[in-house]
């Protein structure tokens, strides 16, 4: 059960919780298509069953799987995760998933965006992307929330919120047009105010190099806390990314969020950079026809800033034996009430994404222990 | 999140509740095999969300649907019914849905017996079942309710209860080669004992004429409160019916239940004779290979017993307009405090069964108004 509404949540007194925010719970995906994970998507499976293990420790987790994969899905599983038939196109809960708004009554409510699968037609990932267009309206029916049906293109990926009235997103991504061609930044920001509750968006320019995605944010910058954002850097002034963070940082530091508070920025070390191996291309399907080809010596989008944090854990990924060590402590500095743990996670990274872009937390309706809310 | 248990319902002090007991909800599947519904199972479609809205007055309706028909059944069904992805071979959740036990304390667990499309593959309706052997560990996901796994094959529909102790069931059914050939009678009582609570089991000899699933109890004869059941009955000597509805008369006349109690048998008149039209078996799809063949002028097994007892509502099909009334003004003799609800239901009848064999009910946890609970 889950009524279409046709008011918006901005004006039914919504807003989107920040993911630190205490949780209900969380859903992912169950990683499938062998065109895009190697191997028949085996390696990919246990990558994704260690994450929904490690966040099941503080908060429910529950995996949609096809009814192909059920069975399978349901013993690689740690018993304490709930597995649901969910059909879909590929395994990026945190894009495909509705994004949860509530009110300060209790209430919980979800955002259906379109999807188009990350640009279309032209310039998307895979087609058809029928399934994935459905999961959000699925996982809604499931928990019994009503649903806002928003009209135009977004990502869950590609936003950050504070859950105090500031949204953080790129330009990059926002204003391609392959997602909205329609609307200017003006009208972007009246919409995100009317969907998510934000009363004031910070751009940023470009995301992470050769990021699939149009560089989602949650792959370059999130918040850690109100006024607290984590960014992904390297001081290689010879690696592209160099530009692309330096700029990200400058405009954090002349921003203010909603509230007029400057931000604290924690830098992340970038790991690599990391490349597709040819062992690894050699395990996948070929793709079909509108699918992304992937090719031997591609630059991975690798960012410890695509960390999922849940009730009780950081759930941050491990990419590179030269930067997990320090990526890990200062994840576990900026989240000292939290316990960070790293999961293997290049198999995830070998598909377009990481950790976040695996997950969708759906928030507490009603705020529970203050001080999960940050400081 | 559903952990498999290793010991057994009666062992942990866990029963079935009766269905005239407090419900937290109702399951059903979604019809769509063409080669069972005719014209693409749009009418019984039709027919199966009328059920859904009559029994949603009253509990929660969760309608399990294939990723093919998400969207048209979403559509279909009313906006109060809860519409999940559930893959199955067709739409019989009293049969391959699980069999819901509660104990004292107010915990729900579920029980999933074996299934081979009621008879296997010799003598079964279909081939291949591996959706539906399945039905019943996602419904225990969605339900976050614990599984007992059932070491033998039954039916939801082969069985009934009176919730203190008592089950009804049929010879023709139970001890049929094609479910279990290794189990006696004797042996059969343990395991009902065991997996579902009861202490005694009264045996009546064949359901309906030509009812398809080996004569199912539920299409014969039900409790409707304890101490008292439901038969479907004719005066007409010189039908099959006559003979098998006096069998159970009688032995229901001997009967005693597992209190002692003599039992209060009320008569339900017998729809028809009702046999299958040219004209419906045109609409069907040609059944594949170890698929159940219908044909016209075959006999339909119609029966006013396969009503749903629902927390407000009893729901029954509506079948032949010259016994309708008086089947309906005779229900709601026999169950005062709920509001009887007739379905045209000859589009379920078509596909073998009736609104009893398309839902399955979750108990209530914890009983919360006495008077449901039967005077």
């Amino acid at each position: 059960m889950s009524r279409l509404l046709t008011t918006t949540p901005a004006g039914d007194g919504f807003r989107m919780p920040a993911e630190f925010e205490p949780h209900a719970g969380c859903w992912m995906l169950w990683p499938e298509r062998p065109d895009n994970w190697r191997l028949g998507a085996k390696p990919a499976q246990q990558a994704f069953a260690a994450v929904a293990a490690a966040i099941a420790t503080g908060e429910p987790v529950t995996v949609g799987v096809s009814g192909r994969q059920f069975v399978n899905a349901r013993a690689m599983l740690p018993e304490t995760v709930r597995v649901v038939e969910l059909s879909s196109d590929d395994a990026w809960m945190r894009d495909v998933g509705p994004t949860f708004v509530v009110d300060r009554r209790g209430e919980r409510r979800g955002v259906d965006w379109g999807f188009n699968a990350w640009g279309g037609i032209a310039g998307g990932l895979y087609f058809p992307w029928d399934q994935d267009a459905l999961v959000a309206r699925k996982v809604l029916e499931v928990e019994g929330c009503d649903r806002y049906r928003a009209p135009f293109v977004l990502e869950g990926g590609a936003i950050h919120v504070d859950g105090q009235g500031t949204l953080l997103t790129t330009e990059e991504c926002l204003l391609n047009p392959n997602r909205n061609p329609q609307l200017d930044r003006g009208q972007l920001e009246i919409l995100l105010h009317e969907y998510l509750g934000v009363t004031h968006v910070i751009w940023l320019g470009k995301g992470v190099v050769d990021d699939e995605t149009d560089g989602h944010i949650d792959n370059l910058c999130c918040f850690v806390r109100p006024g607290e954002v984590a960014l992904t850097w390297t001081d290689d002034k010879r690696d592209p990314q160099y530009r692309i963070s330096l700029d990200a940082y400058e405009r954090l530091m002349e921003a203010r969020d909603a509230r007029g508070r400057r931000l604290k920025v924690h830098k992340l070390p970038q790991p690599g950079p990391l490349h597709r191996t040819p062992e690894e291309v050699a395990g996948l399907d070929v793709a079909g026809e509108g699918g992304h080809a992937r090719a031997a010596g591609d630059r991975l989008a690798a960012s410890y800033v695509n960390f999922y944090i849940g009730n009780s854990v950081v759930v941050m990924p491990l990419l590179d034996p030269k930067t997990d060590r320090l990526a890990a402590r200062r994840l576990q500095r900026i989240f000292p009430e939290r316990r960070v743990i790293g999961v293997p996670s290049r198999e995830i990274l070998l598909g377009g994404g990481n950790i976040h872009c695996i997950t969708q937390q759906v928030p507490a309706a009603r705020p529970r222990r203050r001080k999960e809310t940050g400081p």
